[in-house]
This record gives structure tokens, sequence and C-alpha cells, in this order.
């Protein structure tokens, strides 16, 4: 029988597309927060002997965690085979060691409790570090959907005589794969430090550029400050106001506001984090993501 | 070696009350909500071989069990030898079972939550319906505290001639305890219901009582509304303006608001939830709860 797809609030849009791409079936869930505090979780659908998943974007994760692990739950004890997390944004896994005497490794409890609740899991790019691969800290099976390809494609189709452009050094193999798929150069920003408050960032020689389109590329967009401060040099360096395109839409309160005023040509995200900057949808990919991980094939 | 006690925001004046009574040590627990909303989670204190408790209460708590989680896995890794969980209030007791189709079994999940990460739970009157007992649903051994006696103390202290009123039959049983304990006389009051929604409060003959200062007491107190209603009635039949007293101080956005607005002589509460209106400390039986439960004593 067809997978279930259920979306938690704010990932809907995404579990659409998803159910689409998948020929799967797409169902109703309710959340209700009561007066004091308190969420309740209701299945629209009968999802027993039916494999399920619940996708939910995990931007903004305290107060979704709980309602995700009510639904999984009771989608378990309601009788469905196998029940799977899509989050197209996974949370939790910057804090990889403690930085601070007494700190949690939030990452790991965060990944213990995925784990414990869910059969499978799926995501976009996940911000890691330390970690080589979430088989680290998880322990259920997990698929791991790359954005580059699809942005590649959209920055082809859409920019003419393009310039990728990574915010730093670490972004470099990214920028660089992105790049190769669109069939354009790259370049990267250099941070120059001149004391510990004082960080300026440079571009190389770009004179044999000047008539490209400038494309910034970054994986996760909160704050802004990088992009902000890239666009500026890349400004300052005289070449075109650039496109900014950042992966998972986080924007913390005014960023986005923020990133506007610093006046780039256009912003856009994959569709990660539901956002009005969503331009790049990754449903597709995840659903072949999804077949794989629940027909236990290799990524 | 002495206890060591961290509160959670939002428990801090409880734990310190805790630690006095239980002669222990207290320490700090900083918790840090990044912009992309993901928290972090401190504890300022060494605790290897250390029996540490962390006190929470949860009421709202959606935004408060990951960063609990969270501490409660640090302490652990740090090398605490137990971690418990001192919950003055314990949430999500309400949903014992599926009212409607679909619907999660919330208490469930959560005491397994809960279950997977502490080694011992204690908490004060919590709201059981149809669990007879905590161990229905978690897994760790747990003590509970009743507030009754402490609540039969205050008025007796603070109440002349009281007349303990409880606000329907279901609490009956209780409000007889806390009136044999504050040596007073006790009534309940009886819903009337004419229709879906037309219910009416009625106390029964007070003559006898109209000399008494009547003492409302009821577990919850979430959106008054009960308590409003009881309020009315009980004015209604000529009697003084009612001492309400509640044991958690839930109180939903304007509900102590509406609550004062109903003219009671006073509100006062337990302090398992800190609120302006707390009045009857806790923390004594707490302690002692705390004391049998980590010497695996019988309540």
């Amino acid at each position: 029988m067809k997978p279930l797809i259920f979306a938690l609030p704010g990932s809907e849009l995404f579990a659409d597309q998803l159910a689409l791409a998948m020929q799967a079936d797409r169902a109703g869930l309710a959340l209700h927060r009561f007066p004091d505090g308190e969420s309740l979780v209701r299945l629209d659908a009968d999802v027993s002997g039916r494999d399920v998943v619940f996708v939910c974007s995990l931007a903004r994760p305290d107060e979704k965690t709980l309602p995700l692990l009510f639904a999984a739950d009771a989608a378990r004890d309601l009788g469905a085979v196998r029940v799977h997390l899509a989050a197209p944004y996974l949370a939790y896994l910057r804090q990889d060691r403690r930085f601070h005497p007494g700190e949690a490794v939030t990452s790991r409890t965060y990944a213990r409790l995925l784990s414990a609740t869910f059969d499978g899991l799926v995501t976009v790019d996940p911000h890691l570090h330390r970690y080589h691969a979430l088989d680290e800290i998880y322990g259920i099976p997990s698929r791991v959907v790359h954005a580059a390809p699809l942005i590649a494609r959209w920055v082809a189709a859409k920019v003419e005589r393009p310039l990728l452009i990574g915010p730093d050094s670490e972004s470099e193999q990214w920028v660089a794969e992105v790049a190769a798929g669109a069939g354009a150069p790259f370049t990267v920003l250099k941070k120059l430090r001149h004391g510990d408050r004082d960080v300026e960032v440079s571009l190389p020689d770009v004179s044999a550029w000047r008539d490209r389109q400038p494309v910034l590329v970054d994986d996760i967009v909160s704050s802004a400050r990088t992009m902000i401060q890239a666009v500026g040099s890349i400004r300052r360096v005289g070449l075109a106001a650039p496109v900014c395109i950042g992966v998972h839409a986080l924007f913390a309160p005014d960023a986005y506001d923020e990133l506007q005023a610093s006046a780039p040509s256009r912003i856009v995200t994959c569709d990660t984090v539901q956002h009005a900057s969503n331009a790049i949808g990754l449903a597709e990919p995840m659903a072949r993501a999804l077949d794989q991980l629940m027909e236990g094939r290799a990524p």
C-alpha cells in the first residue's frame, strides 16, 4: 500500500509536494493547544497497516518536538507498520561537543529522542561539522538529500553568466559543486582578521569576472550576518548586486529585512523551511531518498 | 555526599526552599536560547559522583521539556550517579485515553520521555483520573506529595471559623481531608445540568454555616471558570466572599484577573507553579519524599 504522509504545522506545502512526488496519500493532522499550554495531536486517517511519513521542518524546534513525538507514537499505537521522519531541516546539530565545561551536548540528546521514536529519517544538507555522518549520533537508518544539484539547476536556468561565490573557505567544496553543475566559475571570500573584533571579508581578484552576475550561496541563513557582509564586499569591488541563495531559510527575527536592506539583486531559498523567499523545491529528491530508505536501498 | 539541586527557569524559588529543607547543595543552571530558537543548557557545578535533582515545574511544558532533557543527559554524561526530577507540577496527565479517533495519548508519550531520562520522579498531587498511580505509565520509581495537610494547616492558622467548600462532587474526598485537618466542616457544590450549555452550580443548604468564612479549594486552577462560578454561587446564597485556594496555579492568560474580578476575599495557591498568589510552601514534604525516593523507602 502507498505510504501515508502527514505534515506538522509549517510543513504542509512541502508535504503536499512530497505526496505528489511519491504518489503517496496525504492525510490531515490537527494540532490543538490547550489554555494550559499542553498540546494534543490528532491523525485524521486510518494508519493501520501503513507506512507513515511525518513531514516536519525543525526550524524553531523546541515548540515542535513534543507534538512531533506525540504524533509518531500515536501512529505506531494505531497500527502503523513503520513511522518515518522527513525533516527537510533537521535541528540540533551545531552543538556537537561540549564547548564550555558543564554544557549539554544537545545534538546527542536530540538524536536519542528522534531515534527512540522513528524507524528512519530523511533530511536535506544536515549541518555536520565534527560529525561525519548522522549515523554517529542517530541510531536509525537515515538518508541525506543534497541541495547542490537543484541549486545548480536553478542558477543555470535563471541567471545569465553567473559567478558562484562562497562566503568562506569552508564552503569551497560545496560551492565548487554548485558551480560545476551550473557550468560557471566560482570563488570564495576570505576572512582577514585584524584583531579580535575587526574582521574584514574580502574577495580575491575578480577582474576577470566583471561582466558576471555574482551568486552568493550558503547553507543556513539564520542571523544573515555572513551574507550581509558578503553582499557589501561584493558591491565594494564593483561587481553587480549578488543573487543570494540559501538552503535553509531559518531567518531569525529581522534577519530577512536586514538582508533585503543590504540590497542584493534577489534572495532565493530552498523550501526546507517555509518562507516567502522559497523558490527551489526539494520534494523530488526527498521522495527518492524516502523510497530508498523504505526499500532499504543504499543511498 | 549531599545531593546537588538545579532549577530550570521558573523553579528557582522552589529549588532554593528544597535545598534548605534537604540540607542539599544548590547549583546554577544557565539556559541560553540561540536566535534560531535552539536551546543550550549549562550546569555550573561539578556533578560527578553526585546525586542530582532537577527542579522543574512543568506548567507550559512544551517549551520546558527539551531543556530539561538536555540538562538531565548532561548531568549523566558528566558523571552524576543518579538523576532525579522534582516536578512540583507534572504535565500531560489529562489525556489519559483516546477521547476521539486518531488522538495521541500524550500522557504515555510524555511518561516514556521522562522515564527514559530520569532515575526517579517526585511530584505534588498529580492529576490522575483514569490512571490510579503514576506507575501505570511511568517506568521509574516515583513518590507523590499531597498538598492537603499543608493547605489544612494554612487554613487552620489563617482563617477564623472556616467552612471548606469543594467545587464538585469529585472533590469531596479531598475537601473532606482538608476540612478534617483544619478541624472545620465542609460541603461540595452540585452541578445542575439544564441542557448542553446551561450548567448551574448550586450549594446545598448552608443555613447552619452563615457565620462561617467559606474557603473554596481546588487542585488545578487553569481557566479558573469553575472557581469563578463557585465564587458567584457562594455569594448568591448570602455567604461571605470566599477565600480561594488552588494547589497548582496554572492560570491561563487573563484567568487570574478574571478570578480577582469575581471578588473573592483572597486568592491563595501552593508554590508548585511560581505565581504572585503563592502562599503555601510544599518544599518540606517534597524534601521528605525525595529522601524516601533516594533511599528506596516506601512512601
